[in-house]
């Protein structure tokens, strides 16, 4: 059994990423988006690492997986009574992480590291890696100037035209060695791009100087799975972004957007009319069911994209 | 009808200017004790004017009034569970000024101005202002070396005997723009050291350079209420430090801890055999019910000091 590589961040990413550490076990390593991570209150909020702490450590909330069950506001009511800011809906629990953080970063500890005990105390044998331990923030742009996905996403409720995407400071930062470690492993049996935005998920990893060679060194098949499904986003704004930078708002624009990176692309049943399309253009293509509605669907996802690597592997050594 | 400044901090500090603000409302100005300030996890924590601030915005838990009502901990729960300190109870709420406080200060706010907008916003028309905007730090000197109340309090269980006190940087410290002007206000009606912790309260304002004679300026009455009622605090450590410092731990001792300051004394009518001595002394005295045990006997007090500060004014005038 090797390892395997995982890349992404969000719901979805955290999903099959937990379907593949439930597989794998410490033989996972994920590599986490953290283009989107901001301040706030003076606390370094890292939104896609934490989706996934809660999620591998199984303390999500099944109705809202980006944050712990039974979160409370508490907090959140106080810092508005003497004034603070609301726009983010602060949950208590979900402070703890920030707050140490922001803490660890001030003591001049580094991303991985405090991410790494973290995933220690929660008990999660995954190595979780930042993307990268320097600083890289993804700006949207849009009709109403450059901005961040919270603000996007929050502020501005995602009603900008998207027309762009800016990843300052990417291509000169530098990846962690737990995710060098992890791409020169001679026992890497696949590399996962889970289901998440393509645009400001996925592709802020892939800027980082060096990843893009970094996963294909080895020569292990590149899986990705699409987040479209049926012409929409399972969660997110994906489609929209989509259709507003001119792609068609479907599985097979997700496989375009990854295509010297792939060498497999796993679509939904409802879009299996696209998968000869790509076949055609040179893409190996699996057809499966990718919509995790339970913990189970995360693991037969995860089983059908490590089949479909080995079948790929072997597609590979023959040729 | 005048200003009146009180000084002090911890739960009974706060209980007697809570009294004094019913009375009074913006024409009072407090003085908070920040030597008992500490930083953990990162954030900027100030005990004493926090508890002043939920007790004078009537937010107050009645059963441990330095936390708001209602407090809950969830966040601890999750600091713990990911790796962090639990060693001080961080209640929810009770985090919502620590974290402000903290971005204030990181981006060079003065600690009066971030507490000021606290103030505005929880509707406080008092002046509550810390000691000073610079640090001092208040150490217990014991057989154990020197330590901070926070750690004489939560990690030694108040057990090392308390050889002394050392305020650092309180000479140096400089006094907020609010208090000078406070105590060099023409209708200063009366200046009151509220019941609490002698050292480590009291002094440790008393200490910031130039305030005990800014204390006197403009002649208004200094009167002080005894923390100690029938030989011990009634809340807090005083009565320990006192009989290891070589005080006797009554009343009387604590009048004479500020003989030089003060004008009028307080003490509860279980002590009242201590009165006699005391004026033999020079001090004016009175003796009244000064356990606070419910809002109205909050007001009582305060009545009851304000009428004995005017008291020693016409003393005062005839002389």
């Amino acid at each position: 059994m090797g390892t395997i590589v995982a890349l992404g961040g969000q719901v979805g990413g955290a999903k099959l990423a937990d379907g593949l550490y439930r597989l794998r076990k410490r033989k996972l390593t994920v590599i986490v988006n953290t283009g989107d991570d901001f301040e706030h209150v003076g606390l370094a909020f890292s939104p896609d690492l934490d989706t996934m702490l809660y999620m591998l450590a199984g303390l999500e909330n099944p109705n809202a997986a980006w944050e712990p069950r039974g979160e409370t506001h508490r907090l959140l009511e106080m810092l508005r009574m003497v004034g603070g800011p609301d726009r983010i809906r602060l949950g208590d629990q979900s402070l703890a992480m920030p707050i140490l953080r922001s803490e660890g970063l001030a003591a001049e500890r580094t991303l991985s590291e405090i991410t790494r005990g973290f995933c220690r105390h929660l008990g999660i044998k995954a190595n979780v890696v930042p993307m990268s331990d320097d600083r890289v923030r993804t700006q949207l742009l849009t009709h109403e100037g450059a901005v961040s996905f919270q603000d996007y996403f929050l502020q501005l409720a995602c009603e900008p035209v998207v027309t762009g995407f800016q990843y300052a400071n990417a291509a000169e930062a530098t990846i962690p060695d737990a995710i060098v470690d992890a791409l020169r492993a001679p026992d890497l049996e696949a590399v996962v791009i889970c289901p998440c935005n393509p645009y400001h998920v996925v592709r802020p990893i892939l800027e980082i100087g060096g990843m893009r060679e970094l996963l294909r060194k080895q020569g292990a098949p590149v899986i990705a799975v699409s987040p479209i499904v049926g012409g929409g986003a399972l969660q997110g704004s994906a489609a929209k972004m989509m259709l507003e930078l001119g792609r068609e708002p479907q599985a097979r624009s997700v496989a375009m957007e990854f295509y010297k990176l792939i060498d497999g692309f796993i679509i939904d049943q409802v879009d299996a009319d696209q998968a000869e399309g790509l076949r055609a253009s040179g893409i190996e293509v699996l057809v499966a069911p990718t919509v995790m509605r339970t913990p189970n669907d995360r693991i037969d996802l995860a089983v059908q994209v490590i089949k479909f690597a080995r079948q790929i592997a072997e597609i590979k050594a023959e040729a």
